[in-house]
């Protein structure tokens, strides 16, 4: 069970629980709005291959066309629906996946190709630029596949995919016919393994494969880079450049600089880094030669890079919106007005994939701390509490040109459907197991807490673990474990990183933490099949590194940071901006039973506020205690609320995370 | 006496002092060591017109040629080397100018086109490219012919100057068969306003308004921009993108974005900037319709913009690196490691040019403040202190990419000729003059401090103001004023912004100090012919601006900012970037007498200084109180000497201005 998208059905959500709410949110709301906007905007009908007025746009960011990933958008509703499907029927979203599965087989061309734009658009530009227009769309047209396949037990979406996989095959690889090309937006190499896993296909497998260790050879093709070579045969002038390209042959933009296992530090646009990534783990995990070392090594490196200096406090990455991706190390403003701030949901969503395949690797709490932080923070941010709004950009600061606001679908629509995907095979993140048929054990590690069962098969029996929660409110989990007795169970917990502080009742004889996970044994479990962890959850200021010279502070409570905004702090002018904040005060807790926020949750509330007081005009040199800070007016009270339940309420959109601090 | 390159004439610099000592470097080294770079790297012979292997090169920065300014290098040179035989003559420098003379003659079209590359290397692609390749050199060359004028008495580089620009007139302008352009890199206009304060040829103040008012117009020609329409002509892809553009359409790198009048903030590449706004004040200034109102809105809008916001500690201005410019607001990165700091040498002598205008405009300290800000700082680190090696970018802080450490010539050679011609003409800047003869008076308004004398001839008599001091390393400046009793003569003295302190012996009877100027009347120097100033040079903290984020304090004494070398503090291992300071500690000063600093320079010791110690991998969350510091290992002393004396020692190269505050 070594993919999420696979394990979740393992699980069962009960109610009442965070997650629980968002899961019915996205089913009762999200899926049939966005199935909505996907027949609004012409996205719904256009694997009919009819001509949609839009397709003669120009690019908003040249060369990509706008429809580029209609195909994606598509794909990725369905894979949520799939999920979500098998969760609870909805004849309405059945109905449109079967329609849309049609529409999509029928959209096939007799060679396998699969692509709207490159059937009715141009279909002469096929496979001719895979640095920016590239087979991206595959590879959620596979994992659309996958989960249809999962859910209605038909091969009717598979069958024209690997179809159109067999042509992948054909016309990519080390041949001397083939094309030695990789597509600049990683996904397909993911996809491909994950349909490796279920058709056992060497060439699946083999195709991931060349995509990942092809990328970035300098030589790959006739003795250059592929992406210059392929260039040239476009008759692009050498002077031409993305939009997204800094500078010419900007390769690091693709992760295609260099190979994956000479990256010293991630680069580039930050979703095709997590997609690329992700693939990579899989590789490294499913190997069997023994010579995936420097991929280990450059997934262990890139990672450690990422989280010690390229990540926000939130988990969001991708300081830079020209290519919406990674700065330099520990350049991470807050917002527009500071340089930028892109943490773009879809980032976050790969981000937390990373991370499990990661954990899959090494159960290492660091990586499902981050998942955690991602999810709470970077990731659920990008959506309404009524499931019909989302962000693309996540900034942690507001400012009048990027108010903290919520769109109703975008352009390049990504994140909505990522969002709804995402939720619907979330169960697969909260724990992963391991079963032994023939030593008859089995062992879960549990990762989030939430309320919910999981069941695991083995034998002709089946051990189920609940958890009861009311995380990430209340620390308190209370676990049940229902196991035959000739099957040795061991249960691995997180104790969080934040947590400084926990307690296990009843407690066991001797308590060893191994990276961040307490072992329970089988021997223990068998005495104590009800058990509580306990981890208090008090407020708590955090700061990001001081190299990124962001002085703030910002208030975390268990995996959520919290934020300001204006419909609580209605005196707010500035975005919060002159605002400073000294840590040492206390913070008061409330809850919140506003409708608006989908959520009873606590609220923080901190009083040591000032105002940042600048004398005007002094020129570039501001003496030394000419920048002071005011008491007045007065700031009574602060009030925080999470980030991830903001612009829920109205409001001007002013917002903002770390506080600058008072010293 | 509107110019300081007329103007410096009646200045001389008495010894010793610190600019008499860095002239005196430049008169014994520098211009020779200049005339053979010239010579080897085939800028002096260029001129004769024959192919030079360089011109074959791929350009650095597409779509510039390598060489395209090599004759603003030899005319900056020329101009240079005129300043300085007014002052000593010599038998090589003359013999060379003389003869770049006749090869500049000789090197004329027909129709008067003078320019190297659009003769010898692309004479189709004369005028077509104003955007990127422009005639920029054409304005050196206007203030080389000047500069020769004045010295030779002859009009050998003049005549040829004036037929050039008969043809510009010609060229450009409003008129049906005239291009409705402008040079992308401003620099003539300023050149054609002081070729007009000489000629008074109606045409050409005609032009330089024109150039000035037509820049940015998005409907100039055909009712297109006229960059996007020279641009199709030349049939430019609408893709390709100069490598300094970040986006299509980047006008705002040439401040050609909108119009002047209507610029908000001051963008793009900071020299150009700089060029462009000191002819916007000199068309403001010769003014006589009244309807200039609205550029010399622009001027004061741009100008606060600029210092207020966008201006180093040093008086240094551009942040990034790709357009050689300005950031946003506040974004004021110490090095490379942040997000850039370029503040190029020729930008500071542009801020110099540009507060001398402002000044003319209004005698307000403030701009006194920033020309000699950058004067010390900006500037004068450009160049070492034997005057044969040169800077192009001057970094706030170093890093292992970009060390502090000169070069000794550029492939775009800006810079070094610009600082010799800046150093022959300084006296221009020192003070300004108004003689009235009609009412026998004159006032002297006194901007900089140094030993020189000013000599200010009015109906048959001088008057002659001596200033003596040590300055910038004493605060105490000696006058004394000879002045006919007929002449009245006032004195303004500035009083630096910085300084908390001052006295004037004798006292005057009430002390109205008006726009930072202090008045000194006729009737008082009459009883006075001497009087001291004295004005204590203490070391003082200065930070930027807290919106910048910068969170540091540097050290200054005077107009001095001071900055950390590795060759005083040897330990240094990572730039000083971990280096924490209090500055609630106690400074000292003492006096340095290495003489490869050119100085007995005043050096300062700071005592309260320890480490920041981050905890390791803590990811993006750091705890409130896991960024410490530490004392160990204790810093003795911290050794700080001026910034424009770095790099004169060796060492590493490790050098830092602003240090991170200690809290």
């Amino acid at each position: 069970m070594a993919y999420p998208q696979k394990a979740f059905v393992s699980t069962t959500f009960s109610s009442p629980s965070f997650i629980s709410r968002r899961r019915q949110v996205v089913y009762a709301n999200t899926l049939l709005y966005q199935l909505n906007v996907l027949k609004e905007t012409g996205r719904y009908d256009a694997f009919k291959l009819n001509w949609h007025p839009s397709y003669s746009d120009k690019p908003n960011v040249w060369p990509v066309p706008n429809h580029l990933f209609w195909d994606s958008d598509v794909a990725k509703w369905i894979e949520g629906a799939c999920y979500f499907l098998s969760w609870k029927y909805n004849a309405e979203i059945d109905a449109a996946v079967k329609e849309l599965v049609e529409m999509i087989r029928s959209a096939q061309q007799e060679d396998g190709y699969l692509n709207i734009h490159f059937t009715v658009v141009d279909p002469k530009g096929r496979f001719t630029n895979l640095r920016d227009l590239h087979e991206y769309n595959a590879g959620h047209l596979i994992e659309a596949a996958l989960a249809h396949q999962d859910y209605y037990g038909n091969d009717l979406l598979l069958q024209p995919i690997l179809k159109y996989v067999d042509l992948l095959c054909k016309t990519f690889g080390p041949g001397p016919d083939q094309k030695h090309g990789y597509p600049g937006h990683p996904e397909i190499e993911l996809a491909l393994l994950r349909l490796f896993d279920k058709t056992k296909d060497a060439r699946h497998r083999a195709l991931a494969e060349y995509f990942i260790e092809e990328r970035g050879n300098p030589r790959g093709q006739d003795g250059r880079h592929y992406y210059d070579v392929e260039a040239e045969l476009r008759g692009e002038g050498e002077h031409e450049r993305p939009a997204y390209w800094t500078e010419e042959r900007s390769f690091w933009y693709q992760q295609a600089h260099k190979p994956i296992i000479e990256q010293e530090t991630i680069e580039g646009h930050s979703v095709r880094a997590m997609y690329l990534l992700t693939a990579v783990a899989d590789l490294v995990r499913i190997d069997n030669t023994g010579n995936t070392g420097a991929l280990r090594n450059a997934l262990a490196r890139l990672w450690t890079n990422m989280v010690d200096k390229k990540m926000y406090l939130t988990g969001g990455i991708g300081a830079m919106k020209q290519w919406e991706g990674f700065g330099i190390d520990y350049f991470l403003p807050s917002g527009t007005d500071e340089g930028g701030c892109y943490a773009e949901t879809c980032a976050g969503i790969g981000v937390m994939m990373l991370a499990e395949r990661m954990l899959q690797l090494n159960l290492d709490a660091k990586f499902a701390d981050v998942m955690e932080l991602c999810f709470y923070n970077a990731v659920l941010t990008g959506m309404s509490a009524n499931g019909k709004q989302f962000t693309y950009v996540n900034q942690l600061a507001s400012t009048d040109t990027d108010l903290s606001k919520r769109a109703e679908w975008f352009t390049c629509a990504c994140c909505p459907p990522n969002m709804a995907r995402l939720l619907g095979y979330i169960g697969g993140y909260l724990w992963s197991q391991k079963v032994d048929e023939k030593s008859k054990s089995v062992e879960v590690a549990v990762h989030l807490f939430s309320s919910a069962i999981i069941k695991i098969p083995i034998g002709d029996t089946t051990v189920e673990l609940e958890q009861k929660s009311n995380w990430p409110w209340d620390g308190k989990i209370n676990f049940a474990i229902r196991n035959a007795p000739e099957v040795a169970t061991t249960i691995k917990l997180r104790i969080p990183g934040w947590a400084t502080d926990w307690k296990l009742s009843p407690s066991t004889p001797e308590t060893v933490l191994e990276k961040g996970y307490l072992t329970l044994s089988p021997d223990w479990l068998k005495r104590h099949n009800t058990f509580e962890l306990d981890i208090p959850l008090k407020p708590r200021f955090i700061t990001p590194h001081p190299y990124t010279n962001q002085d703030i502070v910002a208030l975390a409570r268990g995996p959520l940071i919290y934020c300001l905004e204006d419909f609580d702090n209605s005196w707010v002018q500035d975005h919060f901006k002159s605002l400073v904040l000294d840590p040492a005060g206390n913070i008061t807790e409330d809850v919140a039973s506003n409708p608006e926020l989908g959520e009873p949750c606590v609220t923080l509330t901190a009083h040591n506020a000032a105002f940042l007081r600048v004398e005007e005009s002094l020129g570039p040199l501001v003496p030394l205690g000419k920048a002071t800070v005011k008491e007045r007016p007065a700031v009574q009270q602060l009030k925080f609320i999470p980030y991830c339940l903001r612009d829920n309420r109205g409001g001007k959109g002013h917002m903002r995370v770390g506080i600058r601090r008072k010293h």
